[in-house]
């Protein structure tokens, strides 16, 4: 059956996800990197960069485990560009070059409706402007009973929070704080929403929280 | 030397210190007391209320330590008791009993005097209408070289955080989502203040964090 996840979300120790005026030159906002040290330095997301190496141990098992059994992935509009608003041409496609590391369905909320965008490797954006109920079902229907990953944002994770629609998080806090940005707990309640911590682990990179939905 | 400390201040995952709500049979808010289960299950903790047994690692090293060298304490008034706005009697005299486990003085920051209140065992309450800076020089004063423990709540950490006073934190996080209260890291910027991470401690019920203000 498929389950909507979301994983290997980094957050600073003071719950920020991103941090502020994402630009061009900061897709993270300013200082937002330092959230994903952790990812960056597993063998996992290395390799996905076409580079050698990297760590092997815990924080690896959760980057590789962040890919598995993936059918679908949903990005808010800001995880796919720094373009705001109407899209002024089709020229954007998107932060990973031609052939994104995806190779998925992957389906953009937005206000504004563009055709879809088939890249090299597998990976097409379709661009959906019904909000999350139409994009989870797209994404259903495309996923082929495998998972569906949120990718993010703050604003996209915490939209389908309050609709309840996620199964399971894996959320790694890294070790830094941010001071302002996204923040991932502000303005909802995750407790009467009903989720709650399932597991726990620590890396020197990173603390690991496992979080899912009560029944 | 003498260092203002903030020592087994309890979080919930979501960044709150308290629930809310205060009230005489909610002394820590709406499920607040779920912040403290790793302090109240240590030897320390369990020993300070009359208790036989208790828990004797990691978490207990903490619950210890925070007591450990201190020669006064600063709390803000909603950590004194549930009365607010002007005293309409001296009949309120701490959450603690005749015989409070503080056994030193302690700096209770309000708006409205009242005088000293000595209470059995070497604690006595002196209210402070000056704010935070007479506050601490008070309690230097008293201190006697020792340490300085600002015992919270939220809102007065973060009054002595933005003000750069506060030397040393540790803050436990326990494995629970409170969802609403006072949040730690709300409005406040820890980063350009100059504060970051110095250690990280896991035990079964707690995150442990040091948190130290850079030179």
């Amino acid at each position: 059956m498929t389950k909507l996840v979301v994983r290997a979300f980094s957050i600073s120790l003071d719950g920020y996800g991103a941090g502020l005026d994402q630009s061009l030159e900061n897709p993270l906002g300013v200082n937002g990197m330092e959230l994903h040290r952790w990812a960056f330095a597993t063998k996992t997301f290395r390799k996905m960069f076409g580079q050698e190496g990297g760590e092997e141990g815990v924080d690896n098992d959760f980057a590789s485990a962040s890919f598995a059994n993936l059918g679908a992935w949903i990005l808010g509009r800001n995880m796919f560009g720094p373009v705001r608003g109407p899209w002024p041409d089709e020229s954007w496609r998107g932060w990973w070059g031609e052939e994104p590391s995806y190779h998925l369905p992957i389906f953009v909320l937005t206000h504004y409706a563009r055709a879809p965008l088939e890249m090299k490797g597998g990976t097409t954006f379709h661009f959906v402007t019904g909000g999350i109920d139409e994009a989870l079902a797209r994404a259903k229907e495309a996923a082929g009973g495998r998972d569906i990953r949120v990718g993010g944002g703050v604003a996209t994770v915490k939209e389908y929070l309050h609709a309840r629609l996620i199964d399971e998080l894996h959320i790694a806090v890294s070790p830094v704080f941010l001071g302002r940005g996204e923040n991932l707990f502000a303005g909802i309640d995750w407790r009467e929403l009903g989720y709650a911590l399932a597991d726990r682990v620590i890396t020197p990179n990173a603390t690991h929280l496992t979080i899912a939905r009560k029944a």
